[in-house]
């Protein structure tokens, strides 16, 4: 049957710069072993504080790839 | 110990006919790897439109089953 | 003085066919001992898993129904 | 500039026989008047009851389709 | 009578940047057609992935203006 | 077809008085262009604050009315 | 056993004038056949709309009260 | 018909000692007239706080039970 | 740098007549202390009953005001 | 005026224990600043894991007392 | 390139005995298999309920840790 | 006794630049007066428009930082 199933993981991204730096870099970690990415939802967003400055952003993202049977 | 673990699953099944069966074909993918699957919830429904007609039906469904220690 | 008052049960109900099905199931039992049902909302949909088939479709609907005075 | 702009409208189907007709309804009445439609996201269903029958189902979708300048 | 009425419009707006682009690029785009824009609300925040890469930051905004009496 | 279709739209209405007043505000302009109006649902009420005094109740309200196909 | 226990009722209330009195109305239904009522929150308001006018405000509560065992 | 139905009844339950204890007391007092208790699922907890002290914890839980026609 | 920063205080009010009262009794208590008060968003509203009888309209509010640095 | 006004704090608690100290330790040091404390609801938990063993448990909650006008 | 990623993974872990069991029981499954587990976040409780008495308590726990690249 | 407790307050900041440069702003104002800020999660995030521009990013933040008991 060629009916699509996508499986959907939660990752947390982080960087020093922004919050699209956040999630880019929890896409490219997933992309190293997950195949056929689609979509990556943001669910969540905060900043990392140390000795009252910003030190990272981080976004936690849902993201949504082919299934692939085992 | 003999106490139940559970693990939840997300995944987003799709149909041309109904919320049922794209509910379905996610817990039949998952059947095929996994064991002990036990409830699936709907999280989610959407329809996907092309030319102005339905033609798709999906449903975001998480599944809970026996977690297997490695 | 005649504002009406409504009162607001929830049900699940249960089919092997659809969540059609298993709302009206819902409905018609509640029908059997409540008058005057007017609005069925459906909070939750899921479905029961054996041996990994879906045996079951549940859907869990509030029901608004005209407040009998004792 | 090329960048896609969607817009969202929202509009409750109905239909004596399922959900699935009931939000396919209000797809096919928005696609007489609205271009490239996308996808419809169900955002709460329920059932419309008289005599303690269930005599509708209807859905709220909200509707996605290129934004068309003036 | 001279109390203010709103009305609230939902747009998706893309970029292949930043969020802030892509809600800015729907801000400027209902701005051709509709007046007195006084606050957009981001409601969700996604990104499209193709060939495992982030082609596109998406981001959902609810934007309100005065209401013109027709 | 003699299915009902209904649309959503959203509109914030002010009063100096009472959130009742806000929201019959957003109806009777609304009404002035659609026909058919049916429920208004209240999403959210604040307060503007001027020089520490409460100057306007604004509710924002979800109208659905019958939809006219063009 | 001295603890407490409360139950919960979800009421919907009308009043043509306004949320105040739909609530309190509920409220006083409820009190000719239930004891010790203690707190009503307000889970969702709306209004009924015919001939373009506000007819009627509803309110739908919870109430709590002291659980009577049989 | 072999379909079952569950009726879900809200109430809140109080301990000295834990919130384990505050929903156990709330089942065991609904036990006492309701029959094939199923799952009670907490849906708020607090504590009820007098001269600067804990006194109370309050669990409120849903409790779904098979329904009995009359 | 001339970047307004704004905070939140979260207060219930209370009054025997209507919630208007409570959120304008919570927003005028406030502004003894506050300077700059701006917007209150209403958060939860509930009702107070003694001896079956409504006793009191409670309005949780989330009130922003200019931040004074120290 | 006699109408009472609450204020609402959040605060975190932690114990090596349980939620019910983690809360608790979080009422026991707001009550040496505050005074009149009526209720702490719970509104977030979760535990802390280093090297894989859980060593807090911590409780968000929103407290409420008597708000002291200056 | 050193921004750290984690993952997070949904389980159900049960007790007889209280929640805070649960969720270890879920947390030491899970340290069997997977390295540098950080925060487990609570996302449901309920309890299971067999001839009317609590026969486990169940906690369901979104865990977070170090992702580990193949 | 040594358990940490922390406490949250609730900030908006704004940017004409972007929700990183605002959300940052708030962390920094907030820092002249509280000490050991730790978290600053994103609970929502505006635009103001002004004659149909952008003319301000808004973020509004949770932040938490140790408790100083007086």
């Amino acid at each position: 049957m060629t009916e699509s199933i996508y499986k959907i993981v939660e990752l947390v991204g982080t960087s020093p710069e922004s919050w699209e730096e956040a999630a880019k870099n929890a896409v490219n970690t997933a992309g190293k072993t997950l195949k056929d990415l689609r979509i990556a939802e943001i669910v969540q967003m905060d900043m990392k504080v140390e000795e009252n400055r910003v030190v990272a952003y981080r976004a936690r993202v849902k993201l949504s790839f082919k299934f692939q049977e085992g």
